[in-house]
This record gives structure tokens, C-alpha cells and sequence, in this order.
């Protein structure tokens, strides 16, 4: 497995492969993997000749109060677990490679962007598109995959790639929990053992809210007060949202009904910031 | 020479080329043709092994007050006159294509946008940097031939390219003019018979200010003074700025010094609003 750092020596490689007829496909991640970024790299091996796991802590997706400081890195581990699983190439780039001085340009999709998280994390999704079409342009890939955890972020980037012409399929693959529902995240390191114990609540909740949906309840309201229940019952610091959604829009909507929800949270215990959700098709 | 509409079979078409081992230029324009497009086609033709022009009234580049509607467009002309030039595609996607229902995708180039044309025309870089990055993506080029008329938007799409790691070299070929200076450009068609001589004092007040400078002339306001007069004479509605900038940066500077400054102006007679730059090397 290859490790590159430089974005024209990416794309130099990129370039000799799909003139050679390879089909490429890429990972996104900001490292420091877990199982469901292995299951994404599992994901993308079936579907090209050439995986591309990037590795980027990408610093214009975080707020100046936010973790980018303190966001958990080991290469050397993600090298190892990318190698493992599949990847044939690892890109590795500097922050000065991908924001060299005078770096000016950004991508922005619009209102998709300042609603939930962006509400609460201002420029966050800027950040994350800007990023992400960087990270095309330097790849080339005929595939991406993302996992579903990033509800929002996978919507994103599915509209700036329609929007923008970019010539990628994009792949949205389910999100990989633990045994007791917690969904995987490099900041579940951050919890403390009571907090750990304590966040089985978002999963606890969005199961309760498929229950009930699937028992016939159409009301918002009833659904996500029953949600909310559940959510303070694990004593969190405070709950940002509980939203939901259209699917096809993400506008949040006022009556359940086909073909469906996505139901999308975000929950602080301490300083850590979980996020989970469901789709729900009806 | 094939006419191309549709996103997708221009990116079939180009991916087909490039896995040929085909090098492709793009020559992007706004279709009304003139000698000063020719001759960026004629210099894309010696560049690649095929060259496409792409022919589109860009919207999101005009202001609501603008001439979107107004302006000129002739594409079996502009068919014709790519076709002598050298062109093997015109790619002339209509507007629905480009920007579909729900488009919500730009992107930006901050801080440089806000100043000059960007000051009188806001947006108008945000459309120019969107649509020139929705091309490249459709065109899959190697390399790209603008018009160094338009100095500030060719200053913008390079730094566009360097920031997005768009992998395109940027060509900026040098202002084409009528016999008497006037540089040639698609909104000529509208001014008065008077307007047109009166309009020679953009080329000949940057004519003296190469003079000056040349002569040892280091000051700013001297020249711009000079220049002042010239355009004066030819009682236009109105200057919207002369300025003096860094050719590398793009900001206005105090003091001319090597290795230059690059002269703009934008200049208005009647509600036709002229634009001409030169290069001044030091």
C-alpha cells in the first residue's frame, strides 16, 4: 500500500490509473478509524480496482472553539487499518499542502447548510464541501463512499456533487454501532465511563421513535416528545436537536408520512458532541 | 464538429478522449463571438488534441439590474465561427441544464472578488468562479485558454484552480483590439456610433500611462491623473474606477515598483459599461 502526501503526486497517480482503465474509489475520513470506517473501505473494495482511503483533519469544518486541537490522530494506526482493510492507496496530505498561505476559496452549498448541525456549527458545512471537492479534485475517483451516521454531510455532498458536475457516484453506506446501539465515532473516546453508558440513549431513542411510527403515530410532536424522554433519562448536558426530516429535501417536515423520515440528533455529554439518526421508510 | 448539450455526454465524451490519450483544451466563453474569442480557439488548437468551446450566457454572473436578457447571442454564428477556429466540440448546455431545479452549489473566492469589478458587480465573481469550476467539470480539460481582458476574473479562475487542486493548466492570452485600440468585446454592439469613437480613450489613457511609467513616472495619482483627463475627453456617463494593482496579488497598490502593476478600468457610456487592462512590466 501506497502512502501519498502530495496533491500532484495524487493526482499524477490518479491520473496513470484511469488511463489505464482502473475504476477508483474513495474514502473520505479524518482518520483515527473505527469499525465503520473499515466497513466503508470494505464497502468501496468491492466496488473498484483502486481504493483511496484519505486521512485529513480537516481544519476549516471546526469552529475556533471546537476540538481540531485536540481531535484524536494516530497515522500509523490508520495506515495499519487501512492496508487491512483493503486500501491499496493512503492519502496523506499536510494542512499546508491543502491550505497553502493565501488560500482563499471555498465551496458553500447553500440552505442546506445553516439549518441543524450548521445552525449550530456556523460554517461547519462549508468546511466539510469545500474539503470533500478538494479532496475529489486530488483523487479523482470514480466512486466515494460515506457513511450514513453523517446524515447531513451525506446529503451535502450528494447535492454539491449534482450541483457542481462532479463526475463521482456517491455511495451512502449504513452506520456500524456497538452491541449496545451506540454509534461508532472517533469522539466516543472522549467519554468519560458514566458518559460511555449514559449515550446508549440516542440509539435507545430513535428505536423508541421507530416503534412508534411503525405502530401508526404520525405526530411529530408525540414522536419526539416520547424521544425526548428517553434522551434526559441518560441525564445528558444538553440535547441540540431532534429533528425531522424529508429525505429527499432535509427540510424538516410537520407530519410523518411517506415515503418517509429521517430522524437526526445531536446530544452533549461533557464537552463531546454525539450525533446519530435513522431513516425511516414508509 | 460536434454540438454538445447535455452534462453527461460531454463527460462521456471527454472521458472517452482522455482514456485515448487525448490532451483537451476548453475554451469558455459567453457565445457573440469575436476575434478576440478566434483568437483564444486558435491558440487552444495548438495546445491539445481536441478543442471544445463552450458557448453559455452565464445568470448567475448578472446582477437582477444587468443585461442577462439583453445580451447578445447568435449561436449559429458562434457555431460557425468555432468550427473556422479550429474547434472539434461546442459544448452550449441551455440554462436549466447548468442550474436545475433546487441548485443550491457555489463557490467563492473571497477576499479578491469584493474589490474592483467585484465592488460594482457583487456576485458577478461568485457566478464567474461557479460556472468556469461547473465547465472544467463537464469539459474534463487539460488546459484552458481566458482572455486576459477580463484580467481580474482570469486572476480569479487561477486562483480558483490553484486552491481546488483543479487539475487544469490556465492560459491568459493577450487582449485583441480594434485598429484603433478599442479591445474588442461582445457589449461593443451596443454603444451609439458616438459612444464607439468617443469609447478609444480607455486604450489610449493606457497607452499614456505605459508612456509615463515607462519615462520614470512612479506615482500613482500622477498617472491615474493623466489618465483622467484622457478619459474626460471622451465625456463618458462615468468612471467607475482606474486601478492600480500587484499583478501577482491583485491589490491595489501605492507605489509603482517591480516587477509591475497590472492598470484596469471599467468605464461607462450610455448603460454600456466598458472594461481594458494593460500589463505594465518592470
Amino acid at each position: 500500500m501506497k502512502v501519498i502526501t502530495s496533491v500532484s503526486a495524487m493526482q499524477a497517480e490518479a491520473e496513470s490509473l484511469r488511463r489505464a482503465g482502473k475504476r477508483i474509489a474513495v474514502v473520505p475520513t479524518m482518520g483515527y478509524l473505527h469499525r465503520g470506517h473499515t466497513s466503508l473501505i470494505e464497502d468501496a473494495r468491492k466496488r473498484a480496482d483502486v481504493v483511496v482511503v484519505t486521512v485529513f483533519v480537516n481544519p476549516t469544518q471546526f469552529a475556533p472553539h471546537e476540538d481540531y486541537a485536540r481531535y484524536p490522530r494516530d497515522f500509523d494506526r490508520d495506515r495499519r487499518l487501512s492496508e487491512e482493510a483493503g486500501a491499496d492507496i493512503v492519502f496523506h496530505p499536510e494542512v499546508g499542502e491543502m491550505y497553502p498561505e493565501g488560500y482563499q476559496t471555498f465551496v458553500e452549498v447553500s440552505s442546506v447548510s445553516e439549518i441543524l448541525e450548521g445552525a449550530v456549527r456556523p460554517a461547519h458545512f462549508r468546511g466539510v464541501a469545500t474539503v470533500v471537492a478538494k479532496l475529489f479534485l486530488a483523487t479523482k475517483p470514480h466512486v466515494a463512499v460515506f457513511g450514513q451516521k453523517d446524515a447531513q454531510q451525506a446529503f451535502i455532498v450528494r447535492r454539491m456533487v449534482r450541483d457542481l458536475n462532479i463526475d463521482v457516484e456517491i455511495i451512502v453506506a449504513p452506520i456500524v454501532r456497538e452491541d449496545d446501539g451506540l454509534a461508532l465515532s472517533s469522539r466516543n473516546v472522549y467519554l468519560t465511563p458514566s458518559e460511555r453508558q449514559r449515550a446508549t440513549v440516542l440509539f435507545r431513542s430513535l428505536r423508541r421513535a421507530e416503534e412508534r411510527i411503525r405502530a401508526g403515530d404520525r405526530s411529530v410532536g408525540s414522536v419526539r416528545r416520547e424521544m425526548m424522554k428517553i434522551l434526559q433519562s441518560g441525564e445528558p448536558t444538553g440535547v441540540d436537536y431532534v429533528a425531522f426530516v424529508a429525505p429527499a429535501t432535509f427540510q424538516e417536515i410537520q407530519k410523518i408520512e411517506p415515503p418517509g423520515v429521517l430522524i437526526a440528533l445531536a446530544v452533549r455529554f461533557g464537552t463531546t458532541r454525539l450525533i446519530d439518526n435513522t431513516l425511516i421508510q414508509l
